[in-house]
């Protein structure tokens, strides 16, 4: 069978040629005879393997050695708990943390760090707003950076980038500095758009993402955090969740989970090769231009999502006659357009754009929407 | 190159039928187009990975439907953080806990529950002994059952079923109810010798494993707990972690380590076929007595381990001569013998035989053995 286009939003589709790659090396990894799943993480050959992938996450993000690259486990909703548990005491011991509420998963953060601190909701987008003369549905909009109630005494402000469920993403990372706050920690969940833009780390203290998505396959979650905020984690932090002896130990203080690392590694390199971020970043604004711009041409299909904060990853959009959506779906699987369904709390349809997403695939959905609308519109 | 012999403590090797499986359903799984890496964790197809993965284990174990199986990320020393965090309240919240510490493995375990409780070792082998007249150097044996020093009010008593880096091993599981200790939990780290021998479901409480000795690749945890023992989790735990959150979503609570589990699964159905539990068992002793007779004919090479106790997984010995260990090493890797290296911390060789390494594997190693003896004796 051909492959057809997958829409997944994570686990994601990933470039055919690095499948390619890993299953061609499955029985024998570089000439020693073995899988990469074979070998122990206290390897020469395995550390090859990581220490590899670290430079060139490095290389293409301009990360400095002000920071430290984790490979870990646990998730995303993993991470919700690991990094209060390792940053909440940051400041003078305070253990409080500022959040921004743009969506499901920033809300669901907010939710999990409550177990370890005095955490505040500083904006929520949760509420009906006017932008721009049109009335904005809660979800759909990202809150005045003016009007952002900040603590000066939390230990760190969390904001998630791109909401993979509601379809919508920052435009730029805020900088802290404008409100007179450098001494505190911006955290980013970027789980769903890494990689897939560049990264100002110098406005970051820490960042995480499930790899599931841009960087490789699920079962590692990649994790940046500068170095002076190591180290004050809460005594009931889990060792193996601990970023001090993560970080010591070069990801390897207990068994790290090593294909996905190594799969990981494969998508940097393919993304190097590709022509890196930069490649990535236009060739994915001409990807959902092609969506977005189809959708505003027609009253058949709608997005919400608040023009300046539409998400280049995560399109949600609906059918305006509901009762097509359904039959929208069943179609598109039977044109090889896959893995559109809407999350379920949001329904409709929701394409997601990663990086391995080629330009082809986007106009084959395109082309879709359009033959459809001619039938059922 | 033909395949070495892989005698790597985990991640280990994996039987060769099962990589080609893996490698040629790679870019397409089961005519569906599309890898396992590709699929959704809400899909159909991983549904079916997941559910087909947990029915093979309890085929193979004999697991009841009193029992949750779940599949989790962060290894084994994850879990010495997340079994206390979910079990050390269930008995009055007592928050308290008894350990058996027989080798490097337990004794980790209980240090990382200290963090959660009230924690009391209540026997320990890090001592000189003599056991049938003769002296047992300190974690080379285990405490007679008669001298455990239990504790009533105890929510769990833990210990590990084989010591990896020791080289000991239960021979058989203890039984509580002899300590008139009805209801206290027993909770097994069953990590190296999981699925090598059958295990007595009805005497155990909860069972972990990491998956990438004897049960697949790194990055997936396997957890058997029984479903009475769920639900009181410490407030601190994070959601993830919680067995129930865990249990009640079927290990979908978050994205799981869907590629690994698939290898498990190809693992389960890979022993079901090659006789079950009962073959593995047998041919186990087998394998190990092969090296432990040879060790025991000879003054050239010695293993510690007192007799009754000694692991059929992993055993650890050396060369009387010290000085030759490092030139035994170079010269196997050279015959196709690999990953013989003793961990750090006992130094020496030590040879691996997980369910994956064939019996003609470990006769290449004696016959090595002897060679060597021959030369360097």
């Amino acid at each position: 069978m051909s492959r057809p286009w997958n829409f997944s939003a994570g686990p994601a589709a990933l470039p055919e040629v690095v499948l390619q790659e890993i299953s061609s090396e499955m029985l024998d990894w570089h000439g020693k005879g073995i899988s990469v799943m074979e070998m122990s993480h206290r390897s020469d050959e395995f550390y090859e393997i990581c220490n590899e992938a670290e430079y060139n996450l490095r290389e293409l993000l301009s990360i400095s050695e002000d920071y430290s690259v984790l490979f870990m486990q646990g998730g995303g909703i993993g991470q919700n708990a690991i990094l209060p548990m390792n940053l909440i005491a940051g400041k003078n011991n305070s253990n409080k943390a500022d959040f921004i509420i743009t969506g499901y998963w920033s809300n669901l953060s907010y939710k999990e760090a409550k177990r370890y601190g005095d955490i505040h909701i500083a904006a929520s987008n949760n509420a009906y707003s006017k932008i721009d003369n049109k009335e904005q549905k809660p979800w759909t909009w990202i809150p005045d950076e003016r009007n952002w109630n900040l603590r000066k005494d939390a230990s760190y402000l969390h904001i998630c980038s791109n909401e993979t469920i509601d379809g919508v993403e920052f435009s730029k990372i805020p900088n802290l500095s404008n409100f007179g706050l450098l001494d505190t920690t911006l955290v980013m969940d970027a789980s769903s758009n890494f990689l897939s833009v560049s990264l100002e780390m110098n406005k970051l203290g820490a960042v995480f993402a499930t790899a599931q998505k841009n960087a490789g396959s699920a079962g590692v979650t990649i994790v940046i955090v500068r170095k002076d905020l190591i180290g004050k984690a809460l005594p009931i932090c889990p060792s193996v969740f601990d970023y001090l002896n993560v970080s010591v130990n070069h990801s390897c203080y207990n068994t790290p989970p090593t294909f996905s690392i190594y799969v990981s590694g494969l998508i940097f390199k393919w993304i190097k090769k590709s022509g890196g971020i930069k490649f990535m970043e236009i060739n994915n604004k001409v990807k959902s231009s092609l969506i977005y711009d189809y959708i505003d041409s027609t009253s058949f299909y709608e997005n919400y999502v608040c023009k300046s904060v539409r998400s280049r990853m995560n399109i949600p959009f609906f059918l305006k006659n509901h009762s097509l959506n359904k039959i929208f779906l069943e179609k598109a699987k039977l044109e090889g357009l896959i893995q559109l369904k809407g999350h379920k709390s949001v329904g409709g349809i929701r394409a997601s754009l990663y990086n391995a997403m080629q330009l082809e695939g986007v106009q084959a959905l395109v082309t879709y929407m359009k033959d459809f609308e001619r039938l059922y519109g």
